[in-house]
């Protein structure tokens, strides 16, 4: 699809005017390279045919690869689904551990996450992008752990963004170092590990 | 250092002859390429001039980057540290994550881990490679499960490599996803999380 000033079709379009959908062409573009190809094979000036947008502009407003890798995360973290309340711990962590569980075995999904993991190792600006996009996830998420707190569910001073990070752990851990599929009952897994581990006092902050 | 039949250094040389000698040189300096400069940077050519070791002799054995990094996983799952027994679950769980937590913090180790997970995700064999180490380091230390299973530790029916991989997880998607860092405190709280929802049954497998 050529981007234009033209009514866009309203299946398609992104709001926000011209700036929005260049932007919006030229991050699903950068998602699709690093899905299918890897942080190595990124290239402005491949993105900006991809996306059908001037090389100029690419060039002008991401400037490097790790340009567009930080400004992809930064929309994954503002496009990100928000938190679950079921009204307890393992509810809302097993809400949580299924949202990871289904993005990292999508396998598109799946390839972009592994992606942008490899490219962090070996560039410090997409590696601090990587820890802004998980920082804005756990801090969504850790209020369900505060709230467990609250409720005496967990004991006071558990490190609520801890578990946050505990739930999402083995999902990637299967992910990056096994052959294992990755299902519903991993998450569930993953969930009940955490919110065991949480109410047997396993977060709670050293003094 | 040049490798030759002459008697080796008996401070630098490793068992097995020239053989095994051309063959540590070689994954040592791929472990070097990978840790400093990453998967992508690995060149057959490259490794043989670190290694001074023959070209030919290096396109013969090992045949491509991804034969190298395979290669380079085997010695490492061979070289790995065997379990600790200590008589009691939680003890046992500690060892392993203080060991996973003590390699991904040295800067050198970890930057290699970091690497052969990357080359892993965009590399079938290299995946391949890397999920024989895992899965050979989650086979050495299941055992420690299972007899805490027998001393009744934990209920009957627990995953033991389900709990092994939930001991590592968090401290490798601390080292991916976060700027943190990792010490003993975060190696403990690991095996404690671990050894907490194993007792409370969150690893008993599924009827």
């Amino acid at each position: 699809m050529e981007l234009t000033e033209a009514t866009p079709d309203p299946g398609t379009a992104r709001p926000g005017g011209r700036t929005a959908r260049v932007r919006a062409a030229v991050l699903d573009a950068t998602a699709e390279v690093l899905a299918e190809q890897g942080f190595a094979h990124l290239d402005l000036t491949d993105i900006a045919r991809r996306a059908e947008v001037g090389k100029t502009t690419v060039y002008r407003r991401w400037g490097t690869v790790t340009g567009l890798v930080a400004d992809l995360l930064l929309e994954m973290a503002q496009q990100s689904v928000p938190r679950t309340e079921t009204g307890s711990l393992l509810g809302d962590l097993t809400a949580n551990a299924r949202l990871v569980q289904r993005t990292l075995a999508d396998p598109r999904q799946g390839a972009l996450f592994r992606a942008v993991i490899a490219a962090a190792g070996s560039d410090p600006k997409a590696a601090q992008a990587l820890y802004g996009f998980y920082s804005a996830r756990v801090e969504e998420w850790a209020p369900c752990v505060e709230q467990a707190a609250a409720r005496g569910e967990v004991p006071d001073g558990t490190d609520a963004q801890e578990v946050i990070r505990a739930t999402s752990a083995p999902l990637y851990y299967r992910l990056l170092t096994t052959a294992l599929p990755l299902d519903t009952a991993d998450a569930d897994r993953a969930a009940s590990a955490a919110a065991a581990a949480a109410r047997a006092g396993a977060y709670v902050r050293e003094p």
